[in-house]
């Protein structure tokens, strides 16, 4: 098994520095991660088995498997094991202290694990280290931010090439895997990966006409009813019709780094009232994009955005119709759904190097969705937009 | 939004009462559910929210989205809820006793999720009912069977069109690719569920030549390098090459039910012992067809299996090489691996209507891996296969 790539090796120091400063922001003497989005942060892959991070000191990589684990990270510590209480065992033998305050990813972690642990480290008291742990990972170093680039590049390369995808007669369910099937030849790597183990998507989500005012089971800003009720989201293979626009909200996931961009397509005429929405949603995402900086609060930046829709006179129709999601732009990285969250009352505040999506869309009854999502980093000067290409409601034909 | 289809909601009761079976075993009063793939169980789709069943009474869906959920599952006690503690003032309001033993999804619930029902149920005990309801979702309804039937029969018959799709000058990706999309123009809803939140896939994987050799990071019987680190499993870009196999495990999912299926192509001409393991695999499984019936324990199965690829001098090529899995077959359903486990020392003993996939799979050194995989449906007359379709090495050309 061949090393990981050497730029990717250099740049996991920066990351456990990251996470020490959450232990420390916790008052904690250690950290131990175990779910695989977590594990490719503190390892750069996905292996079987524990990390376990001291507030000083070097980080221990306990696995499982792959048995040959240790060559993919030379210069760390990796120890083989098969159960997890030897991972006391080893830190006792090699003189390391029990940690007092450990961190745990409460958030997420199954409780027989976390009971299990705290059976292991009878001594310590554990404390869900989620978002601790979370926070440190919105703030991405600056090989992840190249990362970002990267998979929003080619996302933004490949959604220019959708509307030469549709064909009249086409299903949204047609288009859709048209679309899924064009990014994927382009590199995508096709996992949707999404905290908190609710949120399910195959590669995206196309909403087409009254299928966009069907309400999400899910967390996402919008549903659809999907094909089947096992996976109740997104197209639900209705023909596209004149007089209706589609929403294609597909997935980037090139590197690891997930990219969210939208784009929206009419078929015929549709009403003005639509059309001009679509344009409030570009003025809103500019508009947060000048506004965003290093040091604003989350709630601003969302009470702006329901503040120009409000001005627009489509409240109404703001993330939703019926259902209304409470949020206008989340966080993005190894997940889709990460922090911070631009939604009322969060007191988060931006800072350099974080990566959010901002996705202001109306849903018009009997019409569809219509709206755009790009990707920005957080810069000291504002937003940078990462996934650039036409934002206009292009009409298919 | 519309109800369930009929006969899905005419199922959901003979589901509860597997569920109540189980709460008897457990010898406890209650149950709440509240994972996706549990849900989809108990109510047929995805909300968002929480499924109370008491050992004796009727089931409260509380949901918090989609906002008309009720309307979805007519004939049940549906109720809106912000926090879960509503679900103990509901309980309460409705003259319904406490429970005493209250069943949670102990190894999947998020520790922070059973904490916060410990604070709601302060009088109960709670208990870790995952192998109970795991074990009730084993045994199928007539129902959930048809499904799983439909699923393997589309499944089948898309996989007797991928040695078409190949295209000399492809490498593993574009051919997984050119799978994919046929599976998914079938039908397929893509969608890859795995229990324990630590497997992960794209649509499948495919093995060709020396990467079937690279040890999975995961708990599949294979691996394979991927194609970034983030993702370590499947395809890794290579070109295809004579004197080498091609592994195709491209799951099925057209129902919400999962269906596992492999078949295997060679390139050019590959050595007499690699084509034999094929067809020892292939006698592997109609060796298990005919001895698993009702009551037969799945570590007499596997042993076996494991019998019959050292007879063949296969002992060290089964089930990987250098990293061997320790298992021949898996339970499956709305998850790829439900129980049973047909794998040493499972007690486990086969019932009617449980579906198991078989997978005696082999790996050489610079050739790959053969083998096939079927699911299979348990019936008082022994194993049925499920997934009919060509099963020889075939040549590509």
């Amino acid at each position: 098994m061949h090393p990981l790539p050497s730029e990717l090796l250099a740049d996991l120091p920066l990351r456990h520095d990251k996470l020490r400063a959450a232990l420390a922001a916790a008052q904690a003497d250690a950290l131990i991660l175990t779910l695989n989005v977590d594990l490719i942060y503190a390892s750069g892959t996905v292996f079987g088995g524990w990390f376990y991070l001291p507030a000083s000191g070097e980080p221990v990589f306990f696995f499982r498997r792959p048995f040959d684990f240790q060559a993919r990270i030379p210069g760390f510590e990796a120890v083989a094991i098969r159960r997890p209480d030897q991972i006391a065992e080893h830190l006792a033998a090699s003189g390391r202290p029990v940690p007092a305050r450990l961190l745990l990813e409460g958030d997420e972690l199954p409780a027989s694990e976390w009971f299990q642990l705290a059976r292991i480290f009878p001594e310590a008291e554990l404390l869900n280290g989620t978002p601790h742990i979370r926070l440190a990972r919105a703030v991405k170093t600056d090989y992840e931010l190249a990362r970002m680039r990267t998979s929003c590049r080619l996302h933004a390369e490949t959604i220019a090439t959708f509307p030469a995808l549709y064909r009249p007669g086409m299903t949204d369910l047609d288009f859709s895997i048209a679309m899924e099937h064009a990014i994927r030849l382009r590199g995508s790597l096709g996992l949707f990966r999404a905290f908190g183990g609710r949120m399910e998507l195959f590669m995206g989500s196309v909403l087409a006409g009254d299928n966009a005012e069907t309400p999400s089971a899910y967390d996402f800003a919008l549903g659809g009813a999907g094909l089947d009720p096992a996976i109740p989201v997104g197209a639900n293979g209705a023909p596209l019709k004149p007089g209706t626009t589609i929403m294609a909200d597909i997935g980037g996931n090139f590197t690891g780094y997930i990219s969210d961009c939208s784009r929206t397509y009419a078929i015929g005429a549709i009403p003005s009232i639509v059309r001009n929405a679509h344009q409030v949603s570009i003025a809103i995402c500019e508009a947060l994009a000048a506004a965003a900086r290093p040091g604003v609060r989350c709630d601003t930046l969302y009470a702006l955005a329901l503040q120009q829709a409000e001005a627009a006179g489509l409240a109404r129709h703001f993330m939703g119709f019926g259902q209304q999601a409470k949020f206008v732009g989340h966080g993005i990285g190894l997940e889709i759904n990460e922090l911070p969250v631009l939604a009322p009352r969060s007191d988060a505040v931006l800072e350099a190097n974080m990566i959010l999506a901002l996705e202001p869309k109306f849903v018009f009854p009997g019409v569809g969705a219509v709206g755009i999502e790009n990707t920005y980093a957080v810069t000291a000067a504002g937003l940078e937009k990462l996934t650039c290409c036409d934002e206009s409601l292009v009409t298919l034909a």
